[in-house]
């Protein structure tokens, strides 16, 4: 098959940063591009070939978008999975296909699959709906972690409850009440696979929180863990790779617990936070291999060239409307600091703007860098 | 001044290659772009804001485009230097200035500048044309260079004069005979400046040319030559940099010659092919840094991760048509190897059609698998 500067077409379901990163390498190998996104804005909206405006959970949109291509794809799990199903018997190829999908899409189903096939992961259980969970809550030990099972998204749809007072107001939908492991780290490790089984593993990176506030503030790479740790992390991130023979990118979420048991959390089928480090740090980028991966192309070299941290750009609480970007000149004159901005207008609070990537041949270097990043530029809105 | 997602405007004369990775750093940084190219097909036609048709030869088409921006950058300098000045005198930011193109655009006004200046270059005569050149002949030491003074590009443009009949057929233009000056090594160092005056050197890049055919075949970084060498390199390069008072980037190519001096050759005021190696190689690429420089932003580092060693992608004698990149899964397996694929959708003989990349911790290891690749890819057309 020849893609480069073909009439092949890939399509891409989702507009947002992710795809905009994939885009830089279809464009790097002229890859002709069709998006769907539903809005008008979406930073995918140039650089692709051709835009779609349109709804990804709709059925009629996301079949029609997808007769038009050869190889179809996606940035967000948010996408109408019976019009991938369609698509797929009708001969087109799906990546990830949506088999794999549907495993991940809901979140009780994804839990279930990981007691099923053995893969460690914290206890839970599942609840038709809100009403039920309350109804039996004398079995459940406080705290626990509520999540709906489908349509959660950056967090929401997630809760710590505490309390009782903590269940009100949520919402009467299907749910897991997951126990509170205590952990020591988060790690993720991104998987790679092409549908000739060609399998690659990204090295473990370290998810840093702020030690008040609950908040991912660094991704480390690599994890600052001692080796034996960081293969069993590996080992076991091929392991969920494998059960769910997926195509594309697989990032597996992790808990390093107390006890340095590794408890998966969860799954994404695509290009995810946790690997953007791999543009500036690593061999070959997680987008890159993404697109060689579900093209069926060779995959590139997961090692990196040098450590990399990575620091997401969020919008600061208390402003809204026409962004603004800080100290940006500041940071721009520090060595091995590259922003990415994503190309949304608007800021709101908490909204993910973009990211500054830090790469350094010393880990502990780029990690004071990183902190001087994190204190000096503010995602603010003008006047 | 705020360029990041706001309503700053930069426009960039040429859609070709150079602009297509160019705007890779303006979509990163989400900065708008206004690109002008004769080709409805150019490589920049998409991921730039807004795309014009038109003659960058033609005052007008040059001038009405240059009052949309803010900055105006180019990205090859066969382009309208009148309008470039108007825009320049009536406020329009250009970069680099019309004044350094001025002296760079005609090649017997740029030996002129070196010798006025007491840069090394090979010694040449100047002729109004071809006319007045034979009728001088008997002056001229056979073999000489011949090279128009104007509007030469990749190679046309330039002949080696080893007998007279090599004279026929030439175009009666304003020329130059230039010394053939044996040399050892082409070697290139690129200049990056901003309007504050901050200045950093790329490393020294060595261009190793096949043993018959005389064309480069690869450009490597860092050049294999001695450290007094490189610096010798590196500081003519920047006292060059500092004569034609530049902003933007300025590759200076120069010759070893055997008995090691370093001659100036020619400059190029904008990314070059000898720089592309620093998409991967680099903490920041040549395009970044150019994109920092006209926004007078601070520079990025120019040190290397790992070495780096491109092939440039040329169109195969005797193929033309709609292109095919033969075997390019197969350097795909190898490791560190990116292809960049402009997206010219028809080849020709010798058309630069794309670049590959290889990088290594391990120079050599790089040069191996470099040559790996020249001898596996190749540009042909399909039917």
């Amino acid at each position: 098959m020849n893609y480069f500067s073909s009439h092949f077409k890939l399509g891409i379901l989702g507009g947002g940063q992710l795809g905009k990163m994939l885009l830089f390498d279809t464009r790097k190998f002229d890859v002709q591009t069709y998006v769907l996104d539903p809005s008008d804005e979406a930073p995918c909206k140039i650089a692709c070939n051709h835009f779609f405006q349109g709804d990804l959970m709709d059925f009629e949109t996301v079949y029609n978008f997808g007769k038009q291509v050869d190889v179809l794809t996606f940035e967000i799990e948010l996408v109408n999975l019976e019009a991938l199903e369609k698509l797929e018997n009708e001969g087109i190829k799906v990546y990830p296909s949506p088999k794999t999908l549907k495993l991940i899409q809901n979140k009780g189903i994804q839990k279930e699959f990981y007691v099923s096939n053995n893969i460690p992961t914290a206890p839970f259980e599942k609840f038709e709906n809100l009403e039920i969970l309350k109804s039996k809550i004398q079995n459940l030990k406080l705290p626990f972690v509520w999540k709906c099972t489908e349509f959660g998204y950056d967090g929401n749809g997630v809760k710590i409850i505490r309390t009782l007072e903590d269940l009100d107001n949520l919402p009467n939908v299907e749910c897991i009440a997951e126990e509170m492991v205590p952990f020591k780290n988060e790690l993720a490790v991104i998987v790679c696979r092409n549908p000739s089984g060609e399998i690659k593993t990204y090295p473990v990176v370290e998810m840093e929180f702020h030690p008040e506030a609950n908040q991912v503030e660094y991704v480390i790479c690599p994890a600052r863990i001692d080796y034996n740790l960081a293969e069993k992390a590996r080992a076991i991130a091929l392991n969920v790779s494998e059960k769910f023979n997926h195509v594309g990118l697989l990032a597996v979420e992790m808990f390093q617990t107390e006890d340095d048991e590794i408890l998966v959390n969860e799954v994404a089928p695509r290009p995810h936070n946790s690997g953007h480090y791999s543009i500036e740090a690593s061999y070959t980028s997680q987008f890159e291999n993404h697109l060689r991966a579900i093209l069926d192309l060779p995959l590139g070299n997961t090692d990196s060239k040098v450590a990399g941290i990575m620091v997401n750009l969020t919008g600061a609480e208390g402003f809204s409307g026409d962004v603004i970007y800080e100290n940006i000149e500041t940071i721009l004159g520090w060595n091995g600091v590259t922003p990415h901005i994503y190309g949304k207008k608007q800021t709101r609070a908490f909204r993910k703007m973009g990211h500054v990537t830090i790469v350094n041949e010393d880990i502990n270097e780029a990690r004071r860098i990183a902190e001087d990043v994190k204190n000096t530029i503010r995602v603010i809105s003008g006047q």
